[in-house]
């Protein structure tokens, strides 16, 4: 079958036809950097009441034997089972304690939807290491071009995660699964119609967030291995006049996007990991707020208040987490945020408590931090999410400060050792007391492109 | 928990709380005929190639026990499973035939998604008839209010039968699991959430039609029982601002439709059975010239061109039939339907084939048919579905003929006697030559309300 000549099939015939020995060593190395900070956040998320729930239906609806297996290794003896399920619940978790990656242009974290969905199918198929960061560099890099296609306008309603990420994990799956171009194309136009996931449920915490992950896993399976039996997804779902561009981006799209400089840089090198356990849109505010406290010598006590110029997309989710009833919620909290890192000096994932929310210095601090729309960053915005903070003292002084990038972003990636420190945090935070476990893992995801069977990647 | 004081939440009380003794007859009665319907409609759409692949989905990542039943018995021994993959399957081949219910004011097809997700889960649950209707009367209203609520503009672009039909399903599913209502309205948060289906795979006769709904059962069926198991979804999906209206309407929303007269009036009552077997927009049109024909003794061979003043929508979702190259694209053709209706005195399942596609006499008469927009039909749909047509004759006669309303619409519904012919001819094309079953498939479905079990709806 020939291909038709848009973007979108010359992304799935690149996806289809991409291999191992054509990625740059810089392109492998931060796979696997991506991978073990994934396989972080999933252990440390397991315990959510969303992912239980998940745990339940796929327990309920699913096999409960199969090839390939549930991160959280406590829910045995329900540890393996089919990719789908498998990669549902491992998404699902490993999108709870904001710590995963974000790819700025985008504004979507792939690593949460493309990574669980990759493994499960690597192990049902027998993929080997080098496999499975191949179909991992695909999936990243069709869910960011998607993403950034569908760009800013479509981001204040969707999680873009979740509908850009679909058609990254159907062009990842597919990878494994070996289709040729056409079935990937059908594999995308399959996943493209199925893309869903809306912003409402951040305004009264609910738990749709592991709920858009997870699912954009499984139903992104459930396209690639429908289009291998014959399953014809439309061919032009991002652009088509009835697709995803018209019916889901009330604004702009950046077509370019989609196939520019294919196989000429790579969406995995363009990935942030996250340092602060917050909302990613608070992150650049709390590294402008730490340099200045830092440079100024000034201490949580002697801030008034604080004024952060931001861009709109940080508004629209950030102005929705309403009184912070709970710790998730405070992430959400611009205000809050800045009072944990001016308080704590970090902003770590055991930073975030129970006990803080109830902490009335924190909350008179939150309440003194307002932020405001900011021409000149919102129009760098998302390709630069630039950090600006205007600090009012209790002696009256007014001192700001500005970051261009954010500890963690491609600029100024985290090191090997931080990702190390990370995950270590992140497995102790999820319940992980077996310390030779966690170094294992490790040492298993340095060696990736080495590693013949990809089982065992259980905490 | 305390629901909120919105239309959305008043709608999850409701359908929780609805019994079947509020149920008038006509309700239950019309409910035992639509089910019928569906019957008929899922076994004649079993051998698609997109169920086949559905089928293999469900046999690799599904159990392969389980108390839900596919309602295709030649699947043996893969028979049953979980309620979740029964509904996958059952709700694609259901629309597959194009003779599915269609409810006017939502522009939904309710039956090929409330069925097969109420049938598998109330197998699941060992539900009784009467409380099978009851789920199926909830979905019906849950869903088809949504569809209204979501109105022209989102079907413009979206396929409303899976849009809205998810929260009808997660409603139906809620109520067989005897969710409260506060976990009635997660479910229908968690429903809504993951709305999808684009209109694009009709632009090159893609499979998706048969995803959109079997989809929409499976992640209906997900979002009540997570529900039921402790995951929350967002209290206003519909309304809020970051929700379907905001995210999926470019233009106006009904927010009366969610919840007025709520127990008053049934949806149920307001579906109308499919005759034709084409698009459902073309029917008003093949009525008003079967009338003509039929009035004015006109036959095929005099008609020299037809003029088709209809409404915008159908304008959108018939002008993407192309060249019609398939049997299912044919009947999304205005040109080819007539010239079928016309020439055969009929437009029923077995008078599309792919002869027709061939013979120049159809496809000669189908490129002298033209749509043209009408103001005043516009306006009246989609609560009224009229038919217009103006034929010029060979010997230069024009003649004008229009309906009200189509046959098979609730003020022209069918009978039983009807019903049944339509369920024969239904199970005959899906290649069913045990006549007994039908005969006792058919009683079954008549004696609905006094089942006790409702296995054994199997061809």
């Amino acid at each position: 079958m020939s291909l038709p000549n848009t973007r979108t099939a010359r992304l799935a015939s690149w996806s289809s036809t991409l291999r191992y020995t054509d990625l740059p060593d810089a392109a492998v190395q931060r796979t696997k950097d991506l991978f073990l900070d994934w396989l972080g956040c999933t252990i440390a998320g397991r315990h959510h009441p969303a992912v239980r729930a998940i745990v339940n239906f796929a327990k309920t609806m699913g096999p409960t034997t199969g090839k390939s297996e549930l991160v959280d290794g406590d829910l045995a003896p329900f540890s393996r089972t089919s990719p789908a399920f498998a990669a549902l619940v491992n998404g699902a978790a490993s999108h709870v304690v904001e710590q995963d990656d974000l790819h700025n242009r985008s504004i979507t974290h792939p690593a949460t939807v493309i990574f669980p969905a990759a493994l499960a199918v690597a192990q049902d198929v027998g993929a080997d290491g080098q496999e499975f960061i191949t179909a991992c560099v695909v999936g990243y890099e069709v869910g960011c071009r998607v993403g950034a296609y569908l760009g800013k306008s479509h981001y204040e309603n969707f999680h873009s995660t979740a509908t850009a990420g679909i058609l990254g994990v159907a062009a990842a799956a597919a990878h494994l699964l070996k289709l040729d171009p056409a079935q990937t194309l059908s594999a995308i136009g399959t996943a493209g119609t199925q893309a869903a996931g809306l912003w409402q449920f951040l305004l009264d915490a609910a738990h749709s967030k592991q709920v858009h992950t997870g699912k954009a896993c499984f139903d992104g399976i459930f396209a690639a291995y429908s289009a291998r039996d014959g399953l014809l997804g439309t061919k032009d779902v991002i652009e088509g006049p009835r697709g995803m561009g018209n019916g889901l981006v009330p604004g702009k799209t950046m077509p370019e996007a989609i196939d520019a400089d294919l196989g000429k840089d790579y969406e995995v090198l363009h990935s942030s990991f996250k340092w602060h356990a917050s909302c990613r849109h608070t992150h650049p505010s709390v590294d402008a707020l730490l340099a200045l406290m830092s440079k100024k010598g000034v201490r949580f006590e002697d801030i008034d208040s604080i004024l952060v110029p931001t861009y709109q997309a940080a508004l629209n989710v950030l102005g929705m987490s309403g009184d912070c009833e709970t710790v998730h919620q405070s992430k959400f909290s611009m205000g809050f945020v800045l009072a944990i890192a001016a308080k704590k000096g970090q902003a770590m994932i055991t930073d975030f408590t129970e006990a803080d929310l109830k902490d009335e210095s924190i909350r008179e601090f939150q309440r003194r931090v307002a932020m405001v729309f900011d021409r000149e960053i919102d129009d760098a915005f998302p390709e630069r999410w630039t950090g600006r903070v205007v600090v009012t003292t209790k002696d009256g002084r007014e001192i700001e400060e500005r970051t261009g990038f954010a500890k963690g972003d491609p600029e100024f990636t985290l090191t090997r050792a931080e990702l190390e420190t990370k995950a270590r945090s992140l497995a102790k935070y999820g319940g992980i007391t077996d310390g030779n476990k966690v170094e294992a893992l490790i040492q298993r995801a340095w060696n990736l492109e080495n590693e013949t069977d990809l089982h065992g990647f259980v905490f």
